[in-house]
Order: structure tokens, then C-alpha cells, then sequence
């Protein structure tokens, strides 16, 4: 995450990972969700905290789900089903439940297949939003395989290119790969410019939106600074590159392969009618190609080589997708996650109105 | 293509697509290559200059074939042998023999695996350049699948976000999906910020290069037009999205995807070390998922509603990829191919060096 984007030293309270986790498990639970299904949701959303994805923690996204529950958009305890299958296939209707603890159900059945036949693949939907999709998709990596998680985002608040209205979502797009002693390469990455829910992130540390970002009513790219909008859209998200002379067909084209494969084949129609989330999930069995243990292995030279790349003059080092989260990870799991004093308000107003009680203050 | 990579009018010389894909088969066959794959190889190059994808037809990759077998890199009829397979994949020595008839064939067998399993997917080794990755994807498309294409580019001209050196070589993907009555969905793109053989095009019309597209031995993105560089980079390519501010963490990841699936994933380990093309090919059975009738209906409704977005002011239209393709196959089967005078000239001296006995102008 680009540095702008962190809380700012005097605004972070430190909380351990078991504590925000149970915490975080228990509003789950007195939402309705079941013990195991609380569990699963906790650990993918601190996870990607202790991974320094704070756009898919509890800060942004939480407070959504409590929502989602409390208007009904959300059922705590789905009845999910499976509506199509193959040897290699499925396709899962969600029963209305969270995606954060569906698709992780869901990939284990995919990895099943995978293991039997050397590929598996499901399209998942009537589901809430996933979480971040990288934490599915490193769900493959402990069984030897590679791991691929989409998700279309249930709006349309990105722009295909040269166009005025926006037509696709963040469309997020994620690759984990194992290595051997290497932390694994895990790629997850929204193909818009930025995410949208960065723009609540921004909007708390006080950063603007940088030029290429967002183009205004008229379709035209904004290449000044500009401060975060108050209210949903217009400006809309340009799609991965921006403007077309800088590749943004790119980022508009890869987002449109994300609703096809995560909206289109789950039966539901492109992601701007299905205005749902569909989610696209997939394992690749590494020994169906080559010896698990070269394969690691090669992945360390690979990963090695580009962290050891020469660094551009004005640059401290080259990182790789998932090097820089691996060292959050091992950190945070020491001396905390930083949350911003914001979000524990957050976490005590909500704790008082379930009726729960926890603290996250030392 | 964007506008400037064009030939221009009067240095066009239009040539039907039957006698330029004879010219150039007949090349293929002097030089050793058998009947039935010349054939094929003809129709990879010429379908990609019918649509307008000029980088990756005749003009710039026949010469660098035709150098490939007569100083022995390439095998005009190689051995193409399966290393390891299980249901739904396989691994393939290609034998030293060119890509663009190889891949075909293993595409072939990556279908008939997804038409039993409902995926597919291979990698080929010992090969040379595919050609272009669309071609192979769309071959899914007659079968009701979508199809996959991504191949290293065996060597390195990309830099991995902040680096000095490069790491990646263009590492091209694309997906080809069908539809019912819209020209196909056919995304093919390079993941550096243009191709490299746009280079050779863009000398040859006297284009420049955009701000973003490339950085010095610095490592710094040159962010001024340019001039096309005379040999071999420095400058090196910047991965799509060209700035870390603008995006270009995503690209470098997505380059590096198509490195570990399809370098590292056939065996021959990382592309910086390889040096050598390796391709993953990949084909998905769409009833595995959902109806086939209704879902390319359904992709209608998206392209429609793509290709129907109000435009920004500036700009005349919304196109989705493959749809300016599709367009310009259709016009250059009725009035012929554009090449550049250079390239008609290049084709008139091999026929002499070859003792072959076409004519191009009419």
C-alpha cells in the first residue's frame, strides 16, 4: 500500500491479533453466525489486517456486514448448495451468506478436486462480498497447488475505457503461488486504479487521489490531484492504466475477464445487470505439471531474484506480490495491528449496542 | 492499435489475404517445414494481420522465423513429445519447432481434455515464439469454452516496479470468450507497457514513444515522448501501468503470473533464467457451468451494453476487446491487408533467396 495511505503514528492504538480477532468473532456470532462460520470469517478478515491490507479488515469492511445483517441483506447461518457439478466443477449458490466464510468452504472443495484430477473451478454466487481475495486463493498453496480467486464486486462504479458510464467493478483478481523458503508469492489486486473502498481509507488519513485515478461526468480522466469525493460517484474509478495511451484498455479488458468468469458463468448475467457479487475460484495442482519440490524451489530463485533486482537510483528496493505482507504479517504478529483510534470507537459503540464486551485498550 | 503505430496511406500496399498466406507458406515449406503445419503457421500470422494486430503477423515476426531455421534455432519439423500428463493436463516438448504451429496442436489437446473433464490445461517447453496468444485462446471459442493463452517471451526487457534490471520478459495473455451474435470477447495483451516489437513498428512509421512506457538504466520511467531507441535497451519496458503511483505493482505482478505459469510451471524454471519461450494453455467447458446458449446470451447483453456505454465527450465510442478486431477482419477480407512498402520489398527478396515464385503487387 502506498504510504499515504497509513494511519498516522498518533492516531494508531495497537491491538494483539487474538484480541481483535475474538472480538471481531464474537460480533459475528451475536449477528447469528455460527460458531465455526464466526471463525472462519474472523481469520480472513485479520488476516488480511495482519497482512497490512487495511482496505480488507475490520476497518472498511466490517461495519458493512453488521449492517448487511441488520437490514436482512446478509443471512447469518446460509443453507449453500450446489447447483452444477463435473469431476473438475461447481457451481454454489451461497444461500445469501458472506463470502468471507463461503468461499473459503467452497475452495476447499476445490482443491478436493484438483488433488483427484489435477484442475478444479467453481463459480459461487447469491453470496455477500468475499473478504479479500487473496486469502482464498493462499487457501491452494498449502496443498501444493497454485490458488486463483476473482470476485465481480456487485457495482458498477468503474469506467471502461473512453466511456462516460461505468460498466464493471473493482473486479478484484487474485494469484498465490508457494515457495519453498521464500514467503509465497501472492498477487491480489483490484483491476481498477485503486479500490473504492480506499476511498474511506483516504478519506480517514486525510490523502488525496492521485492524477489517472478517476475521471469526472464527462468521462474524462482527472490528471490533477484531487481530494477524496464526499458522496458515491461521480468521479468514477478508471480501470488498472488509467488513460488509454497508458494501457488503461489493459486494466479494462482484465476486469471484464473477471465478470465473465466470476458473474457471466455463475448464470447470473454481467456484473452491471446481477448488481450481486459472483465469485470465479480455482486450483491448479502443481505435481500435474512438475515435481512440487523443483517447482518450490524454482519459485525461490524466481522470488529471490526479482527482491535481489538492482534498485532504480531513487528507490531503496525492489519488492515482490506478497513480500511486503509477509514481513507486515510477521511483524503485527508481534507488536500488534494498528488500527486507527477510529475504528476502536467503532468497536465499542458496536460492542455496546450487541451487548458484548470486550476490550481493546491496553 | 493506437493510431500512430499505423502505416501510413501511401506507404500502403494492400495485398489479399489468399495470396499473402500462400506467400507466406511457401516460405514455410522452403524452409523444411511440412505441409500440414506451414499451413497452420500461415493462418496464426494472417489472422492477426486480418485483425489488425500487425505487431504479431507477417511484418515483423516472419524475419526473425525465417532466421530462426536458417541458423538452426528452430527445428522445421520437430518431435513434439508428451512429458507428463494426467486427466485434465499435460506437459509437451515441442521439439525446437516454432510455437505458432505447435501450440495449435497441444491446444487441440487441452480441449479435448476440458470437453471429458470440463478444464483443461498444458504447459509446452522446447518451443519457439507462439505468435500470438490470442489465436490459441480463440480456438476454445468453436467448442463452446473459453480459452487461455500466456507465454514467456524468453528473454528479459521488463522491469519489476522500482527495479534497474529487467526480470520479465512482455509475457503476453489473453482470454477468448464466445458470444451469440456480437464478435467474440478476445482480450490479448502484452503485461509491459507496449511490446517490445512495437519497437520495430513504430520505427518503421516514425511513431515515438509515450511518457511512462519505458526507463533508463536509471530505472526511472521516462516520463518525456521519445524516440524508438536504435539497438537492444536500455531503455528498459515498464510493466503495465508504467509508475508505482499509477498502477505498476499490478502489472509487474500480472507478468509474473504468466512467468510462473508458464515458465516455471513447465520446468524450465524462471524466464530470466530460462530464456526461452514457455507457454500455458488452458480451456474451461463452459456447460461445466452453466448453459451454454444462455450464457452466450448472456455475454451479448455485456458486450452490447460495453460497446453501447455513452462515451466520454472526447472520445466517439466504447469498444471492448476484440470488437475493433472483429471490425477490421471483416473490412480486410474484402479489400485486402495494408503493408508497409518495406515489407512487401522484404517478401519480394526472400522469394528470390528461397527460388519461390510469388507476386504481392497486383
Amino acid at each position: 500500500m502506498l504510504e499515504r495511505f497509513k494511519v498516522a503514528e498518533e492516531d494508531r492504538i495497537y491491538v494483539t491479533e487474538a484480541t481483535i480477532n475474538a472480538a471481531t468473532k464474537s460480533i459475528f456470532q451475536a449477528l447469528g453466525v455460527p460458531e465455526r462460520e464466526a471463525s472462519i470469517a474472523s481469520d480472513v478478515l485479520i488476516s488480511n489486517d495482519l497482512r497490512g491490507i487495511e482496505t480488507h479488515g475490520v476497518s472498511n469492511m466490517l461495519r458493512n456486514y453488521v449492517a448487511g445483517y441488520q437490514d436482512g441483506r446478509l443471512t447469518p447461518a446460509p443453507e449453500v448448495v450446489i447447483t452444477r457439478e463435473t469431476e473438475t466443477t461447481l457451481v454454489v449458490d451461497g444461500g445469501g451468506g458472506l463470502g468471507v466464510h463461503v468461499a473459503p468452504d467452497v475452495m476447499d472443495k476445490v482443491i478436493a478436486k484438483a488433488e483427484k484430477y489435477g484442475l478444479g473451478a467453481a463459480c459461487v454466487t447469491n453470496v455477500g462480498h468475499m473478504g479479500a481475495s487473496g486469502y482464498h486463493a493462499m487457501k491452494a498453496m498449502d496443498h501444493d497447488m497454485i490458488g486463483l480467486a476473482m470476485s465481480t464486486s456487485g457495482s458498477s462504479v468503474t469506467l471502461p475505457t473512453f466511456g462516460a458510464i461505468p460498466r464493471l467493478g473493482t473486479n478484484p483478481i487474485a494469484w498465490a503461488v508457494p515457495a519453498n523458503k521464500m514467503p509465497p508469492f501472492v498477487f491480489d489486486v483490484g483491476t481498477s486504479q485503486i479500490a473504492r473502498n480506499k476511498f474511506t481509507l483516504a478519506k480517514r488519513v486525510g490523502a488525496k487521489l492521485e492524477p489517472g485515478w478517476v475521471a469526472g461526468a464527462d468521462g474524462i480522466p482527472i490528471m490533477e490531484e484531487m481530494d477524496v469525493p464526499d458522496q458515491f460517484g461521480p468521479p468514477w474509478l478508471l480501470p488498472l492504466g488509467g488513460t488509454r495511451e497508458n494501457g488503461s484498455h489493459k486494466g479494462y479488458g482484465l476486469g471484464s475477464v473477471v465478470d465473465i468468469l466470476g458473474s457471466i458463468l455463475t448464470g447470473i448475467g454481467p456484473g452491471f445487470i446481477a448488481l450481486t457479487p459472483g465469485f470465479h475460484l480455482m486450483a491448479y495442482k502443481i505435481d500435474a505439471f512438475v515435481d512440487p519440490g523443483k517447482f518450490k524451489d524454482d519459485m525461490d530463485v524466481f522470488l529471490k531474484g526479482l527482491a535481489d533486482t538492482t534498485p532504480a537510483t531513487d528507490q531503496e528496493r525492489v519488492v515482490y506480490p506478497g513480500l511486503l505482507e509477509a514481513e507486515s504479517e510477521s511483524e503485527r504478529k508481534i507488536s500488534g495491528i494498528p488500527y486507527h483510534v477510529e475504528v476502536i470507537e467503532w468497536f465499542e459503540q458496536i460492542a455496546s449496542e450487541l451487548g458484548l464486551n470486550y476490550s481493546l485498550r491496553n
